[in-house]
């Protein structure tokens, strides 16, 4: 997303292409800010079916850690309006106010936020590839110090070093070259809503995610309820309540009462982030939305041991740029 | 190319697509470092020819004279790799190394580089968006400061604020919406090099050039010698040369007496660069290569005005990232 920013180097897919000896392949970079990995989904899923490729390699990386949190934020911060973050307005200040609207409107408890990161944590716990493999409880996420009102610090996604990758290709070669070791993106949307988070008419409603969502569900011809398992974009744990109703897993103001129930935990109904998602598992923000569709053909082929959905027919990723300035989401299926 | 690096600013895809009031449309950034506008072009095509949309508004642009000449060349070089320009080999320590390997082998004069300044120069006085609109001399190129010797100040594209934009439909949609006014994508291709200058066997010629011309030829079913005009990326006047010839506009070492000889001007028998090229019209980073493509639909739908070639049936632009370290070709012709 930002190897510019935070690193001062420009022309890495060039460096990488060169690096893998890949050469003479042609590569480019696809930014569409803390959703470039979804992004970059739809545009390797779009090379194949425009025949401008036969196979290609999808790599999402991001390197923050060496940077402090005040420059990372700083970074963060600028993908979204001007006329916001130079008044302070960052990505967690809005979290913080979108949350108390959404607790106050729906009487939601604070405790009900919490209960994802503690959810999250747990599914983190089977992935030795997360950042944190920490248990934490809600008592623990109620006492972290305050961040952005009403959200603390265990609300929050942590800063990461990350990367993921992926290989696209045609649904008959995949077949021939890995008939066991592959997927089928059989849908996938990409939409945008407002870039002034002000100007909307309900911060708590996410329109970039509803109508990408909608678009992949068109393509595939499924609607929310075939989904058997799901990565959502859980920057702060707010959003993962707003994704799971924009996405059509809950009626508006009803999310909560899913996790609380424990529906969306590994051997609920519908899990959600089984992979630690980003609260766990970390946020390498150009990585992100490609290690969420990492994680879904792991599921989908039976690869994901201890954190293993059942059934594991279709996942749904959903990639989330800005405050919800950009979304994409992905559907993948097992090969029939 | 480098909002987040001269501005400071990310999302500006987002930016923009509210701005224009296009909201809830998808829109991603594409990086390919100087090649961004091909890159673009590549991309847009992609989106129409994968059905992942129906109508793409391509943009491409740059702010960067509110920069130092000296930050702006720190932002240029990172696209390269860090062991050459962190040992000061910027772009233009490239063009001149390279300048005087070409002249020397094949016993070129000096004068023969001041040439392609002059002609693009010239063809710039025609062209109202055109940065410089003045003449010069071979006197006045081979007077100015040394930059990287051989090179002179004349032998440079400036620094530039710019932008350019282009829209794109599937062939049927053009001809129902506008039969007069559009041109064709009839091929298309895009490849890279090694990203170490010094690993490559002859730093002369610009295989990422042949090769993406190769395929777009290719996909075009024409050759180099069915173009009745082209647009390259004259960074320098050095490239001017190099990428006549791995387009296959002239042998090896012969570039240069084509130019000498009036074939690549304006009347001549494959105007080059009839915009004025990066040279005159400017290098904005990210709309040079889109800008190559705006000048080609004006030519080939005989709105050039002044600087008008003919006949213009066919159109070839080279956008090139980095000192050839990746390369779009795109073919552009009339409809039949």
């Amino acid at each position: 997303m930002a190897s510019g920013e935070f690193e001062g180097q420009g022309g890495i897919m060039n460096a990488l292409t060169a690096d893998l000896g890949l050469s003479p392949a042609y590569s480019a970079r696809i930014d569409q800010t803390s959703a470039s990995g979804g992004a970059g989904i739809y545009a390797a899923w779009q090379s194949i079916r425009s025949g401008a490729s036969e196979l290609t390699l999808l790599v999402g990386g991001e390197k923050m850690t060496h940077r402090s949190t005040a420059e990372a934020t700083d970074v963060i911060a600028s993908i979204t309006h001007p006329a916001e973050y130079k008044h302070g307005i960052t990505l967690p200040s809005f979290a913080g106010l979108t949350a108390r609207l959404y607790l106050d409107r729906y009487g939601v408890s604070r405790e009900r936020l919490a209960e994802v990161a503690v959810k999250n944590h747990r599914h983190g716990l089977a992935n030795g590839r997360a950042q944190f493999r920490t248990a934490v409880t809600v008592e623990k996420v109620l006492e972290s110090p305050i961040v952005a009102d009403p959200l603390r610090l265990y609300d929050f996604c942590p800063i990461t070093d990350g990367s993921a990758a992926l290989l696209f290709t045609s649904r008959e070669r995949a077949e021939e070259l890995r008939p066991d070791e592959h997927v089928v993106v059989s849908g996938i949307g990409g939409a945008s809503d407002t870039h002034v988070v002000h100007e909307r008419a309900d911060p708590t409603w996410m329109d970039a995610v509803a109508d990408s969502s909608n678009e992949a569900f068109d393509r595939a011809g499924l609607g929310p309820e075939a989904v058997d398992v799901a990565e959502l974009h859980d920057m702060f744990t707010i959003l993962e309540f707003l994704q799971m109703e924009a996405v059509g897993f809950a009626e508006r103001g009803r999310a909560p009462e899913r996790v609380r129930a424990g529906e969306t935990t590994v051997g609920g109904e519908l899990p959600i982030n089984p992979s630690g998602g980003l609260k766990s598992k970390g946020h390498p923000l150009g990585a992100s939305g490609v290690a969420q569709a990492v994680e879904l053909y792991e599921q989908l082929t039976g690869r994901a041991g201890d954190r293993q959905v059942e059934p594991a027919e279709a996942g749904l990723a959903c990639s989330v740029g800005g405050f919800g300035n950009c979304a994409t989401t992905t559907l993948l299926e097992a090969p029939r």
